[in-house]
């Protein structure tokens, strides 16, 4: 007789200029491969975990989602994610975790994602203590085009010209729920929410709106590059460094305190 | 016949996380240790150095100066910071480089310094992409208070209460020019200026203001901190982690567009 299985849903956040990405590779370090290393000593059986989004190496994530079975009968849930500090790296963090339904899985049941792009602005060069988590741009941008070009991907749009080539089989029409553009001294932060996301899409996005800003592309030029359908028609992709997974959203809101606000740091 | 030297002024960034501390020492990765290897190697000849502070281990310098000598009739001196850039790890940034008098020594010359220290609003957890770069605080921190506190720092005291051990042989008496308190999101950034500070001054004043912030001291409280002259009077000295030494100050203003605004990031 197979031992019941509890799902477990777990939200973490991770600096990643210490990771080889999120997904487990033989030989390098990786967010799950930590993870799952971990939980399995905190839980002292074999942790498998799906998250919703495998970020790359370098992106940041303040609100990730993954979701895991272990048997029942062991530490609550709920007490998974403060009991597992002790076996994680100082560079992930387990936020809160929860018991989900049988049914939830991090990735298939997610129903909308937010993204952060942080960017400062320096005439010359990246600074040191900014370089892991923050892309470097030019002094003179113009935010205003900015935004309005970031306001041309709200709505229902085939994004084929955002995607990353690694991405060709999935379904290419996404649904941005909003795209803002805000500053605050140097720092200049885009933050988008939506449907879902194409691999690359979001750095894809961000890196056409800094050219808008350059005023090497206009901001009212968006609709035809999405018109293309040709990741050759939009412009280049943002670095990982400024990439942040703000939060997964979920038909059922995520219980626990401990994520309310620990997201909104930018 | 000695070879005539010509003196150098260089304006350096670093994100101190990587660092054993600026002074060079034997075995470990210090910032001296980096800057004179990587000078020594663009200039082909031994380079030692003074700075105006030696900072701590993890503490971050958005505007460090430090001063050496070099014979004269190699690279220009305003051409040794942007050529230096490959001799460096990136970790540090050289800013400008300027010739300056026989008589300027990065120390001794300075007139004044300014310091930030940066701190984010977090209930429970210290988050992985701010650990090296920030201190976290309690989310319930009374600025209003903080601010009140930081203004009775201002003009000239001895600051016995506030010095590191390490610091008895030194003038206690410092002028404070300014001391604010300033907020955005969950960020609170506190920016001192003053004629000189002691060793980790800066950290137990903004360690105390956290006091003060949280209730358990007042802020009409710190001009008795101050009479007190014993270190036992003043609250605890604040992580290296949320330390920047943004600017020094010297009679004569530097020279180079490469520092104006870099360090105003915060």
């Amino acid at each position: 007789m197979a031992a019941e299985k509890v799902n477990v849903h777990l939200v973490v956040q991770y600096d990643g200029s210490g990771f080889h990405g999120f997904q487990k590779q033989a030989g390098v370090r990786t967010v799950q491969g930590e993870l799952e290393r971990g939980l399995g000593e905190l839980l002292g059986q074999g942790v498998e975990l799906s998250a919703s989004s495998r970020t790359d190496a370098g992106v940041h994530a303040m609100g990730q989602s993954v979701s895991f079975r272990v048997a029942r009968g062991g530490l609550p849930p709920e007490r998974i994610a403060p009991a597992a500090a002790r076996f994680l790296p100082e560079d992930i963090l387990a936020v809160s975790s929860r018991e989900a339904p049988p049914e939830f899985h991090a990735r298939h049941s997610a129903t909308g994602k937010e993204y952060m792009y942080l960017c400062y602005r320096s005439a010359h060069t990246t600074l040191p203590v900014l370089r892991r988590n923050a892309l470097r741009v030019p002094e003179k941008l113009d935010v205003g085009a900015m935004r309005k070009g970031a306001g041309h991907f709200a709505g229902t749009h085939d994004f084929s010209s955002f995607a990353g080539k690694d991405d060709a089989e999935r379904d290419p029409v996404k649904t941005i729920f909003g795209f803002g553009v805000s500053e605050w001294r140097r720092f200049i932060v885009f933050r988008v929410r939506g449907s879902g996301f194409l691999y690359r899409m979001v750095r894809a996005m961000v890196g056409t709106l800094l050219e808008v800003g350059a005023g090497s592309r206009g901001a009212d030029g968006i609709p035809e590059t999405l018109a293309a359908r040709s990741r050759g028609a939009a412009g280049r992709t943002a670095g990982p460094e400024g990439l942040y997974l703000m939060r997964v959203f979920y038909e059922e809101p995520v219980s626990g305190e401990g994520l309310e606000g620990l997201e909104n740091i930018f």
